[in-house]
């Protein structure tokens, strides 16, 4: 049967939004004063916050749609995220989530941030980021379930999906966990030092902190991480400062609620117009003492500092103190110049 | 020129689009433990708040569209909204907000909630709201600005929206203001008086204000004695007044999840340059209701009033009614005194 | 065993540092502006929550070092506080907190409060406080368990801190229950009149309330209107209640930041399976006090009481007072009677 026009258009309309409504979502909401700083600049925090909520539900929503276990979709790995444009208070951040590879385990999720001044009409990308997670039953924790599989546009589609995969897999089983510990210095450090800026932040993990199963949301803990990123680049340089990047985050181990979490930051490497911020987050399971102290996720976050116009500031070079710091910095320049080329290499690849 | 069938369809998928995000809206969010009560439920008033912002998204946007005065959307009315299923924690709400009238200065929004349980996949449509709203110039908020006209798909349906443009304005003129008395003030206080700032609170305890094993944090109610403390503060000296110091607090009782507390706060004395308030907390196990209501703490709160540079800045003296607070200022005076002595006498021990 | 001397260091300081992860927890926070007045001014109910915060922290953490009942430690007074530096929004309030003194079933727990100013690099000690907690089992919230001691350094500090616990456990006995009685409630009302579940509820307008330009929210103004109207619903009835409707609601006047809106609500009918609510806003610039207060918004809550299948359930008939009273009754029953006309015209007509 040959379907008239319209009713052509209208099966494909119909086609393209089931499609979208199941493998695709977007949340929208109003950057309050609370989600930014006091210059108004919105917090890298908020965004990767709502990032993480995006994830969430149409991970939820996708690995129950077969029958079987009912399960909930927890954060594995988050890939390195650009901020590319600052987004204020007032302005509406729009929050694109799409998933966009399964294995038979895991399930990648891309997702976008626009930002819209609904004032002027102005829209802006802010944020391109890709999640990994793995579903695990509601009624057993500690068992991985099956994901359901999604249908491609085309085998090529495919294809650079699995090399996705293949390639955070192989940098997932790389990464140990970082094994630094922040020890607060006993004696009033010198400015632009390690030590000078080192900070650490302390949280008790409330039910709102939690999803319905009582473990915490990965935006939780991204936002307090980004919160003490800024205060020791804030500490270091004395101005307005804001994320510019975060390195891939592994999700080693699940948060419960009641722990305590521990989240201390220091500085790595400067450049001269960015910070780079190594952070650790401990969890401390505060009634269950004797299951003891754990490290949960680690990261590296990279700020730029601000001047009056919102333009680049330079910042001041960090003091190193002891072969350790020597070592650290070396690390956080070689990662400093990879990214550099990364960002050249895509840019000539697109013109 | 004609169009291939599939740039066709690009165009018209492009139309469409455009359309819809300039008359439409959607927002979403998961339910968190602080939406609901203690049961699961979500409150109405999370709904209303959700149906509001996106109205006030689509709103802002839409009335900035032409050129000319930069404008905000001001809610001006909600029609009559049921709620037709309960939503649960953990769910997720959809609120789609729609463009559906516009006269000169008044807009019609429709706004339609949905709830989502992710793992089941259960939709429900639990609401429809209608709003009306009026833009006011952000240059000068006594100015009303005209409203840019949408297009209609029908006559018919231009002829619908005036109608209850119509409808409401009529019922709008007629609601004079209800003219009820505000409760349980039966005489308006003289100015100074204990009863013309004395002030009273309600808070319905939620699960963030709770431990993991269902009491109140002893910091939430100290945060609500010191709230209501200062507006008590505020409404006797009308400045920016301070906390200036918090006497002993004794936790009589624990208080549960799901009471309802009342905080009180009343003058008690004046000095130059401070002014203490006496503030009660008085839990109410709704549920369990042969409990009975109970007094839970006391404590004395002493506030300052500053002036523009954060100086301290005289405070009115409190105008006594009877002999009850009478004998009140004077062991609040006496408390002042002892106060007074044991700081001098610190300080001399450390000099 | 000799230890060498940077061994010996070493073995010294992870003592010291084991000691002070147990008897010791810092916490650090940015102030935001909803942690502050208008002027900036943090208020000082946000640090006495910080405060209670790593106290339970270092409390819960330390009645669960021994073997034997899981326990949580439960705030049982705060020494006399006093605030003697202002804080201010984007500074970063740090709150160290040791455990001083434990007697068989209390401990003593001092906490300083730093203000840093991140960009200046300032530093103030802006509180001292002294708070006493008591563990409870978390099997029976009824016992009371027994405290782990603590190492002193010195006989004198132990000797120093059992006068502190002697003087304030003689303080409390003392201290008998200020019998003030509950503000403005002369008599006690009989249950399921209107005068028995009556509710007022006051709230200070922060920066989060409001639209960029200063606006109260009428999401914001809904959400607490829903609120007092569901506290008045539940003492009436004291069972799960939840939303079924509001009236249209017309927003009068717009509200200012800094204002305090009082929000009272008062049952006006109840029909055998709901109950009608009168839900008033006033608003009081406390500043601009020349303006004084006025009615900015009234509306009708409609609440149905669910049972413990979520099925509606009969409701407490309101016991009428006076004619005024009455005449509210029958406006209330004639919006049921037209409310539930319309429902059934609008269910046949899509039959």
């Amino acid at each position: 049967m040959a379907l008239r026009p319209n009713k052509l258009l209208h099966h494909l309309w119909k086609q393209t939004w089931v499609a979208r409504t199941r493998n695709n979502v977007t949340t929208s909401r109003i950057m309050r004063p609370d989600d930014a700083n006091i210059v108004g600049n919105v917090h890298g925090g908020t965004i990767l916050k709502m990032i993480e909520e995006a994830r969430c539900i149409i991970g939820t929503r996708h690995c129950n749609t077969q029958t079987g276990d009912r399960c909930v979709a927890a954060l594995a790995r988050v890939e390195r995220t650009d901020f590319l444009h600052p987004m204020f208070i007032g302005e509406v951040a729009h929050v694109s989530a799409e998933i966009t590879y399964t294995s038979k385990h895991s399930v990648e999720v891309q997702v976008n941030v626009l930002s819209e001044n609904i004032v002027t009409g102005a829209k802006k990308l802010t944020n391109k980021a890709t999640l990994w997670y793995v579903p695990f039953s509601l009624q057993n924790v500690a068992k991985i379930v099956e994901v359901p599989p999604i249908e491609y546009s085309s085998p090529e589609q495919e294809e650079a999906g699995k090399k996705r995969y293949e390639a955070q897999k192989l940098e997932r089983l790389e990464t140990k966990e970082r094994n630094g510990e922040i020890i607060m210095s006993v004696s009033l450090p010198e400015p632009y030092t390690v030590a000078f800026s080192q900070s650490s932040l302390i949280h008790l993990i409330g039910p709102s902190d939690c999803t319905l199963h009582g473990f915490v949301h990965g935006g939780v803990t991204m936002k307090l991480m980004d919160e003490v990123a800024g205060i020791v680049a804030a500490r270091h340089c004395k101005t307005n400062i804001v994320t510019a990047s975060v390195d891939a985050i592994n999700f080693h181990r699940k948060i419960k609620k009641g722990c305590v979490i521990t989240i201390s930051g220091r500085m790595t490497f400067t450049s001269n117009k960015s910070m780079e911020i190594e952070v650790f987050v401990d969890a401390d399971p505060l009634v269950e003492a004797e299951k003891g102290k754990y490290r949960a996720v680690t990261a590296f976050f990279t700020y730029i500092s601000l001047d009056k116009d919102n333009k680049p500031h330079p910042v001041p070079p960090l003091k190193l103190e002891g072969e350790e710091e020597q070592k650290r910095f070396e690390e956080g320049k070689a990662r400093y110049l990879q990214n550099k080329a990364k960002r050249l290499a895509d840019k000539e690849r697109q013109q």
